[in-house]
């Protein structure tokens, strides 16, 4: 089950949900079998009953043992939750297969499932109203956009929006230098492929983001990590020296805010690794994902320090407007005509009518609020998770705050393995990433990554507590 | 000046029509300056120089020389037209560049030019309006999609749609064997990469879409061209020479309406084809786009006698159901997850709203019908343009009429260069695609190709009359 059908059972829940909240279903009225309403929405078994858990994780339809769903009479609805944990214990007992990214994203969102596994987050983080209204209201508005085809670099509305606020981050971008992408996975992917070739190696950070670890894969290139944190000037020199040894294509890190271990480079270091980089002929791919989400706000991009072009500055909408809209940019220096080319050959460009909307949006001005609230919210809910997990993991566990996001990077006590961590948490309903995934060697397996981003509600409390004391039994 | 700003041009343009049709500008006021109104619209002057032309054409507004634009009188706006080519006149003398489709592409759509060089189709062929509100909608009550991720293979429902049309070709998948793409050309491009290696040779028809050789260009394959019209047990022959003398990664063609060719192979070639690749361990990449635009309407694809899972079937929804979607699917046979995880880690998935509302859209019944009146406007469309260019091209110049769709492959008199034609033409205001951009050594100069996706207007009319006389000048 990925996680399609699972947004899929979300809209069945949501569509059933106004049902009865418009009196369609009466109380204790028996409502469709499982196997019915699949044929009459046609969709899966599995979909009508992930719906149906759904509702009755929510209290308004109940199951009745060989007789069927029911809805619940409006007094029943009140009765006080049970545990959360009791709830999902007994849908629990998952077998996820490997400890990989796609385990973790096929869990997302699942009734049955606590996540702090992905870098998801929830909606009520982003401005989803306004923004459908935005869609809403340029599709209807002109909707010759969708038999208009949008080629690389993209609208220029949304180019113009975004190279206006590469601004804050020092970055002075014309809109001409900006190409609109399918996310920030795909500017780095094409960044890649258009300064390195299979078989070379490319530095990245350690931790590293996984996604670079299996772009590099599926590229052919070799992953060089190099740590960067609490050793900026060494690693460095380090890369020099590697530069020496490999045939090195680029050089791929976030400078702010990484993922998943929240640290960010000062700006000499920044400013260093431009210059150091430009005098090996290594281009560096700038990652700027979770950069407006720092808790200063105001990061400045290495690119700021790029004067030969050397530097493909990469971001994304997806952490800090919306993932859904699956826009990202890159401005790729002396790179960039090559890389608007290797767009439009291999998918042309994105949906305009999304780039329309959301190039409106931007310039609306509303953009700059929603930052700064983003921010905080992002903040409180790291804190209160922070201060929850304080108080139930063993001691030798090491709760370092991040820069900004809603990404935990967790130190686990000495002898403790993350893998064996997250193991025994998927087969409870838990879902976390082992610090496993972020490294090409399984280096990491003392670290996790949990995810902060969504509300700290009660079940996820108690997934927390559990997963502290599960730490501790391993301790021992 | 690219596709883009003119996309922007034009919602410039509506917009100040809607405001003169409301009254906001009264006849005779003079409009703003070029400079004021970019600056308060943040676009470039190119744009409202653009916008404000295209009002002119519709004869709303009116350039007084050294005194700026005037709205006109609603007496005045209904005086006849001038002639649409005297109209272009002025403006022509363009000096587009290189003849490459990116040339075409950026000359698609501008008002000082005829264009028939793209394989773009006028919005009046889709159901751009019920499509808007699908998407309208679907925004408006799941605006939680918008936080959501469709991972690839993408949204079940959109799949199951695509599924369930393909049986019209005789394939009968699975949801799961559909995944979601950017388009055809993302969908056969991640074909190539999972099958075929850099340095590898892959036949293509020939002539063969210039996507083919752009994409090949890319990906450091070699085109290896053969022709199958008028020969098609020759061809299959030939492949199994080639096989013998190349490294063969992939076979890419389109079985039934191909561009720009609009010729499609018979079904015992489509199974000859098939038997014959899947013995000689060549993966054939069946290019499906046009598929439902034969004339004849059901066309069974060659993956319909796929036993082995050797074909990978590849269409989109861009030239049936309207090109801003972004939306193509390939079934990849036994490629098939592969094809999936390199999606997703290239580029993770389409804009999930997008792909909800098209799998509404689709489930709801309407596509076949609007696929009846989709193929017979298209034929119309040719036929008028066929009909008026028997009445203006000299002798020896061949008209074929293609099984479907609305490209013409048009062969010229002995002599003629296609390309010296499409210089003149673009000098001109008159967009065509010269034959040798469908060659990877540039053959077919003795070919252009024609788009009829526009309806034939006056301006249409008067742009091919003079192309005529041009093929005239140049076979005395």
């Amino acid at each position: 089950m990925g996680f399609q059908s699972n947004v899929l059972h979300l809209m069945l829940a949501e569509r059933l949900s106004d049902e009865i909240g418009q009196g369609l279903w009466a109380p204790g009225q028996r409502l469709p079998s499982v196997r019915e309403l699949g044929r009459s929405h046609a969709v899966s078994v599995t979909t009508v009953l992930a719906a149906y858990r759904t509702l009755e994780d929510r209290r308004l339809i109940e199951s009745r043992p060989k007789k069927g769903y029911f809805v619940r009479g409006p007094a029943s609805r009140q009765t006080p939750r049970k545990s959360a944990m009791d709830a999902a214990g007994p849908a629990a007992g998952l077998t996820p297969g490997p400890l990989d990214p796609d385990a973790l994203t096929s869990m997302e969102g699942r009734p049955d499932v606590v996540s702090f596994g992905t870098a998801l987050c929830g909606d009520a983080l982003f401005p989803v109203e306004a923004l459908a209204r935005a869609i809403a209201s340029t599709a209807r508005r002109h909707s010759g956009l969708l038999a208009a085809v949008s080629f690389s670099p993209g609208a220029p509305r949304l180019r113009e929006s975004i190279a206006s606020h590469a601004a804050n981050w020092n970055c002075h971008l014309a809109p001409d230098e900006v190409l609109v992408t399918n996310g920030c996975v795909e500017a780095f992917g094409l960044c890649l492929q258009t300064v390195a070739k299979p078989g070379e190696a490319v530095i990245v950070e350690s931790p590293a983001y996984y996604g670079y670890l299996s772009t590099l894969a599926q590229l052919g290139m070799r992953p060089l990590p190099v740590r960067f944190q609490d050793r900026e000037a060494a690693a460095i020199d380090e890369i020099e020296r590697l530069a020496r040894e490999h045939r090195i294509g680029a050089c791929l890190l976030a400078t702010a805010v990484s993922n998943p271990s929240g640290a960010s480079l000062g700006d000499a270091t920044r400013a260093a690794l431009v210059e150091r980089l430009d005098a090996l002929a290594i281009p560096l791919i700038e990652d700027a994902t979770f950069s407006d989400l720092h808790v200063d706000a105001v990061q400045r991009a290495a690119k700021s320090y790029d004067r030969s072009g050397n530097v493909l500055l990469c971001s994304s909408l997806s952490k800090t407007l919306a993932p859904g809209l699956r826009l990202g940019w890159v401005s790729g220096g002396r790179h960039h005509r090559a890389l608007v080319e290797l767009k439009r050959t291999m998918s042309i460009g994105q949906p305009l009518v999304i780039q329309e909307a959301v190039g409106q949006f931007l310039h609306g001005g509303g953009y700059r609020h929603h930052l700064r609230r983003l921010r905080s919210r992002c903040r409180a809910q790291v804190d209160e998770t922070l201060a929850h997990l304080r108080g139930c993991v063993p001691p030798g566990t090491s709760l370092r705050e991040p820069d900004g996001g809603y990404l935990l990077w967790m130190g686990l006590p000495p002898g403790v393995s993350a893998d064996a961590l997250a193991r025994r948490a998927y087969a409870q309903g838990i879902a976390v990433a082992p610090g496993t995934l972020f490294s090409p060697d399984c280096d990491y397996d003392d670290h996790l990554r949990l995810n902060c981003g969504y509300p700290l509600d009660e079940r996820r409390r108690v997934a927390l507590t559990r997963l502290g004391e599960w730490i501790g039994d391993a301790a021992r």
